[in-house]
């Protein structure tokens, strides 16, 4: 097994060592190879993702990624150039998010309830797509437009997805998130397509929400959802919520997945690279070791990943609140309890 | 003062009654007349929004709005027929929607702290223009696109009624909310928008922030917020999220301006019509009261709006939680409290 690892900037290179202790703890076989990207390499070089890298990539059989980003570079630039091209390059069509509240982790809500959802994001499709354009910039008259592209190709995929992993979960239950009364002709696709497939799914009992009814009922009543399926744009918005109220991102792995394993998938916190705390040690790296359990559950190997998971959910469980967390001594922990 | 009142399907006539019981012991000149639109009607005579109908609602000063729809009428016809047509025929480019957490209101925040903040929506633009379309439906090579349209005049006057907003609020703090990072084209237009106005309300601080770490902060840390100003889409999504934070949109009230005045405004709760308990004299008419509020305040009656919100946030912090809440009895109270 040969594993990419680009730690990236800020927190991400801390986060990502502790992600490969306990990787090594679990998977001694697996190979890492380091790659130079983010902020740092472009104000290095001016340079996002060389093409000659992205084919080393290429030939591994999963990324690991930290975070990247710093201050000084302008809005847009790692995201469309780096890691936007990083998941349409290699059609990660599937961004897996999972959310879910351990015991022990203290959530924003009241009366939080048991919450284990597992969101599948579409990945390379909708809003995402960089389609649209400015005419008469800077002027009274300007136009800006954004344009979401959806295609039966790339919905399908996705909500089959949703529904292999749903049928295989103990609720099989499943959630379309979308704005079908607005977005009429993008809902009608979607819509369509989740009626179809659960006809071939006829254990999965299916359920609709728009998608600010569902922001609402992440909050009031979490526990109702189990595998949910939504659009790019819709997902980067839900999960944050579903992060929210399951102990924040510091815990919120996921997963980029192209399911028919043509390319690497991608693993990686839902962070980013917290300039405010990098180089202090104090970063949490469990979001990036909870992203190492979906990356050895892709890689076929669940048992490790379930080892990982309830070394998780064991250090969670005991973590005394008041304690000032230091990064390497988590992820010493983690790889004490996973191997 | 001539208002237009649409009461509309399930329980959008119950709160409607209520919001003019309170309207009448404040404003006993403003004289009301009913248009029967929404469901029912639709199911009678397949009409949505007669012309005629539309010039008739022109001539008033302003309109409050019930709620409609019913479990027998398919999705997006309504919304895009009526609602939405309502919207962009009559100009409301600003969707003004307050969240503020009432004493005694329980919200499912741990430690919820003062909430207090008024989210500027656009109303107009965005990914609501219903421009798109669908090729090759029902075959393996469909596909369906969402056009997201925003003009430098329509981002322009509703980032400045924020701005106005703003600068009269005592923490004069403005936070402009878009996905810049991903939607390059209109993010670029209402970030440059922002910055050109701060420099006409040097008074005023701005922030911004990502879509999805706003929803995230909309409940992990609610009172940074004071003023927002956010697309269409956008906005839709995270006043559901700061309803729900703030009691749930049993409480929310908004409005839909033309600021200019040329067309009379609509006031209307944020909540459907209910269908599920609808007739049973148990909806919560506050939304439509706090909606009532809004419209006297836009009618150039501040004092008796004062009036109203007083009323409300008394009858809230007197509440008994465990009573069962009977619509026309807060109805009586508020227009007691009230008058
Ligand atoms: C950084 C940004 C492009 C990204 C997204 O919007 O998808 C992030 O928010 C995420 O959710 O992974
Ligand atoms: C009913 C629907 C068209 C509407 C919207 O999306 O704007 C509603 O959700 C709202 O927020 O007023």
């Amino acid at each position: 097994m040969r594993l990419a690892v680009v730690p990236g900037d800020g927190i991400g290179p801390e986060v990502v060592a502790e992600g490969l202790k306990v990787l090594g703890a679990v998977a001694p076989d697996i190979e890492s190879t380091f790659y130079d990207l983010g902020a740092a390499r472009w104000h290095r070089t001016g340079e996002l993702l060389p093409d000659a890298v992205l084919e080393e990539l290429r030939q591994h059989d999963a990324i690991l990624l930290g975070a990247v980003g710093d201050p000084g570079v302008p809005s847009g630039i790692l995201e469309r150039g780096l890691l936007l091209k990083l998941r349409f390059e290699l059609d990660h069509h599937v961004n897996l998010r999972p959310a879910r509240l351990f015991d022990g982790v203290r959530s924003p809500l009241a009366e939080p309830g048991e919450i284990d959802m597992l969101c599948v994001r579409e990945g390379t499709e909708g809003p995402y797509v960089g389609n649209g354009g400015v005419l008469r910039r800077d002027t009274p008259h300007e136009v800006a437009t954004e344009v979401s592209l959806n295609t039966a190709f790339g919905v399908e995929r996705v909500v089959r997805y949703g529904f292999e992993r749903a049928v295989a979960r103990p609720r099989k239950h499943l959630t379309l998130i979308h704005k079908t009364n607005v977005l009429t002709h993008a809902g009608s696709l979607w819509s369509r397509t989740v009626e179809e497939l659960s006809a071939e799914f006829p254990e999965v009992t299916v359920a609709y929400q728009h998608v600010d009814a569902a922001a609402m009922f992440f909050i009031t009543d979490p526990g109702r959802y189990d595998v949910i399926v939504t659009d790019n744009l819709f997902g980067d918005i839900v999960t944050d919520v579903a992060a929210a109220v399951t102990g924040g991102i510091g815990l919120a792995a996921s997963g980029n997945l192209d399911v028919s394993g043509t390319n690497p998938s991608m693993f990686e916190p839902v962070h980013g690279s917290a300039p405010d705390i990098a180089g202090q040690g104090i970063a949490d790296p469990t979001a990036t070791v909870l992203s190492v359990g979906l990356l050895l559950e892709h890689l076929g190997r669940p048992e490790l990943a379930k080892k990982v998971n309830a070394a998780v959910a064991f250090d969670l469980s005991t973590r005394d609140p008041k304690a000032t967390l230091r990064t390497t001594e988590v992820g010493d922990r983690l790889a004490a309890l996973s191997g």
